[in-house]
């Protein structure tokens, strides 16, 4: 039995609070049950050096979490003089799937640098940071658009990213942290809002599993992400 | 004239809001007009290597910003691979800060750890984090007591902090981020709740000043704190 | 039409010579193509803290390359002074994937580590790495059961690993450097040779895929480890 | 009773030895007591990047202690791999010291580096530092305007500093180590020729102090700060 | 008695192996007995600053070794974070005895990077990368000749390097690992092909030597560099 | 001509200052010519983890320059946050120089440890720091019979290091900076009193030289260490 009798279908209660980091250009608190994800975008005049004189932007992400956002406290990355391979591979992902909706050309030679960060832990963060970094990063191109620096929103479509694992009674939907450390398979699916894949990261953990168990959570992954593109919507006026 | 007609000898709208981190022994979100400050206390069984076999406790702190916490975005500590001087600075001040109202032997070889992280930063980050520290560590100390693992509180007394500086039109309390970067002299007071001294620092910038105005701001840290100190009361149900 | 003439579900000529380096517990030169990687086992009589007597073993994974294993040569990772987030995800990846078929319990209380050094790079350097791991793990393992320090074989079954990408010509399995560039989504998959799977990552790159694409991936990914498994029984003489 | 019968307000025995280092543009060895700093004043004809096109200048301190210049050896920075937080604080409050009295636009557009290398320590290095570091600026400066490369010294006053401290037997000027190491009460004043301040630190140590103790050493420091200028105009020939 | 029966004034079994690295602009890979490393050239078309507008070009050398090269592994230096005094000590003594033999006149504005990477080590890992580098560097010239971008040939003659020592047995010549590790003395001697000094360094280990011992070891050297000129002579068609 | 006449087998104007540290257990300022190095011992009461439980103590030496050393200032290695390749050359020389005269048996399990500080930089600091090492290794080791520590003094002779080059006025003892930089080549010898070989580091500049020109420099060695030797063993009290 899931915590409050959720279904095994159902995302926990989520929350995106627009506006939420009053200097951001845009700005997004993901509250996704008790993981809260701080999203917020800075739009930078200057691009990485490969794509000078190309005429195309940048998106990049980068993810911390704050020592006390979980039960043990984390050793702050900044004191310890390095971010741990989790954290890269946490932002390089959020980088990648957020480009993915990205027209490149419709920015122009400029970036939008997303900065996620975690003030409570419950499982799902690098998921929530997508779902918000995309909130974060729309209001911030609506912004340019609205300046007119921009001549049309250089986005394609939202993205919006979920977690699934296979435990004991099944496949589950966007599973917290007690229910992630004893689940045998977990994985992390990114769409778009026309159920394109943008990401599929699947990972046996103490057990493998099969194709079956595998496109078990990929339905799961379908039904939850067309429910976050539609809370998008919403907070986002479109 | 301040922002709001505030008078020379008034601070910023104060909140402390304890419990902000769930997972934390104590807490306390400082907000301070603008400056928002998540203090965390974790209490860990084990204490420096100097300190073996003293019966003596610690107490330390570190000190971080978020990336987006002002209008121009700061570089993450974590991503540059190190900590600024600034930075150490400023977590060297708030242990000390804490640590002059820890009876160290009544807390035993333990060591309480204050996280201060910035959420948004509009002047007097340090001081708000030596405020917002203490009632996070009064929180997690009296968890102590209350498991029984500590006998008596091993706080002698309240701590808090405030900073003043000389502008053009004398001398200010509880300067925000406009007053203090065209004021020319800061400083930061910490004071205990009964007045006595814990932390000064002075500093010209661009001026030096008379010893008159370093007292003019003086008599505003006394009252300021003494204000400070009654809303930790406060909220701490003292 | 793919270099030589290749099918879209053929694999490149595929090589594994076992015992190519002379001091290691096991050992095994992949080459894939042009994608040459020396894989070594070296059995440590030592464990991760967090394992300190629980009676389990651990097998961990590093990757490196060559500086001039490709066209552009490749900034040394040791001069720079750390390890790109590419490499650090990729040892991660490999280690988790070695892991999935370990049985721990028969392993005991010491760790296997997995060195992944690439000679010359033309794409799919990630899964020649768990390919080649894979065997040079068993080598190791079999000599622990040789020596008697081992009672049984600690593995449950072989893995490997093949990428699979979406190009203009539709699905093509075990993608070569210049296909891999062009390609807009790229997968890798892992499984065992009973074809559980152990590890999937897909990515978009430029453009979005849609679920049967992805299915398309997954059949020549199934097909092309059937032939890596047969190869590797060949080599370990199973 | 204080080493030699030394008085509550009277300075250690100190030297100014100017020209200590033959290869700087200016340089001062400090004795004071047994503590010995060398300063030296490097003219670079570059600036941070803040200030370019500013037509202003800058003065930057660094600071270091030989492994060996106390009774126990100091691990060496350079092999640790970073400048501890003390170093650093150092460092920054040398260099804003300075500043205070420097009129960067006299200076124009290249920075004077001042190095505080302390060769033997017994307490009060960083107010040494200070003191020692305005006569290698002083003759740095004097050098270029000799030189004709400016057209007046761009110093507006002296600078000097000293430490004071709260013992059992009162207010003391200029600690040396056994005096600092048993103080509860530790104050650095920063103040130029005319008596202004340019920085105060003061701070409790083991036990909090109160308004009249401060000031009973800022009375100590005016005296002691008053003594130092006097032997700086001296070698200094003005 | 040496492994073999080699006699005291007699090379390791040498192999060189043009072109081992397909995508380098020069390869060599070194057999010496059980050493082997892999030799690399890169040209790159940037020079350190030093040399901006002098018209010369300049040759470096990096070294590395593979983890598990040797008995027992080494930790690899990129997950270190730093290379080893050792390392460094070898790639500035490779870089030193290749621009020993270059014109730098005639290399024009350009660098030739040589990478040596060391695969499996028996002794003579440095000597064996000049050895390799000098030939990588010859065929970069070459090609460079070749394409018409130098117009001669910018080498003044070859170099090579082989290590001498003195044991129970007296002095002998290219010693392996089990060799050097009894071994009092250890040295190596760089020479051009007429015989010239490039670069010696002569250490005691456990005991020091005399003059005559040393003038040993220098004979030796005269011949084993003979003999190695010779080879690269062969495999370099001169 | 050299400076002041001196002939091409002289030495600079030495003088080893024995005492120049107060705090150190050895020390020794070296001032040849205006090339001044602090060498100071430090004597630890635990060795490296490789010699545990042997019975056998260390020497090692670590090496250093002040940023003002020099004409150009050089930066601060502690605050670039590493030791260059030649600073770790140079103390890695330092170390097995003086370990070559030690009887680590009679030493027992305790480490000394040599810090060379270069205060004036005119060439030579490296052979000065050998030879002002062995006479703070030698105080330290005094002391320490003196103390009843060791039984016996665990020093087996004196060891000392000068410097030798090729110019076009041909081979000169004891190179000061300005004939450094025009000499071709350039050697280190560190031989004992006895006149046995320690270490020999030749190395051609620019032009490659011939046998008979390297043993012009290591019959000028013989005759400027034997000097050297004389003038250790008469501030040594030998």
């Amino acid at each position: 039995m899931r915590f409050e009798h959720r279904p095994a279908n159902a995302l926990r209660p989520l929350e995106l609070i627009v506006g939420a980091a009053k200097y951001a250009e845009g700005s997004c608190l993901v509250k996704c049950g008790d993981t809260h994800v701080l999203c917020t975008a800075t739009v930078e005049e200057r691009i990485p050096p490969f794509l000078k004189n190309t005429g195309k932007g940048w998106v990049t992400a980068e993810y911390g979490m704050l020592p006390r956002c979980s039960p043990q406290r984390i050793d702050r990355e900044a004191a310890k003089g390095k971010q741990s391979g989790r954290t890269q591979e946490i932002q390089r992902l959020i980088g990648r799937a957020l480009r993915a909706v990205v027209d490149e050309k419709l920015l122009g030679e400029r970036q939008i640098r997303i900065d996620c960060d975690v003030i409570m832990a419950d499982g799902g963060t690098r998921t929530a940071s997508i779902t918000g970094g995309y909130v974060a990063l729309h209001l911030a191109c609506q912004k340019l658009v609205q300046a007119g620096t921009l001549k049309a929103m250089p986005l394609r479509e939202q993205v919006a990213a979920v977690s699934c694992g296979i435990t004991e009674h099944g496949a589950l939907l966007d599973l917290d942290y007690s229910e992630d450390s004893t689940a045998h398979a977990d994985a992390n699916f990114v769409f778009t809002a026309s159920g394109q894949v943008v990401e599929i990261q699947a990972s046996a953990e103490g057990a493998t599993f099969s194709r079956d168990a595998f496109n078990n959570m990929y339905v799961l992954a379908e039904k939850g992400i067309a429910d976050i593109v539609t809370l998008q919507k919403q907070v986002l006026g479109l």
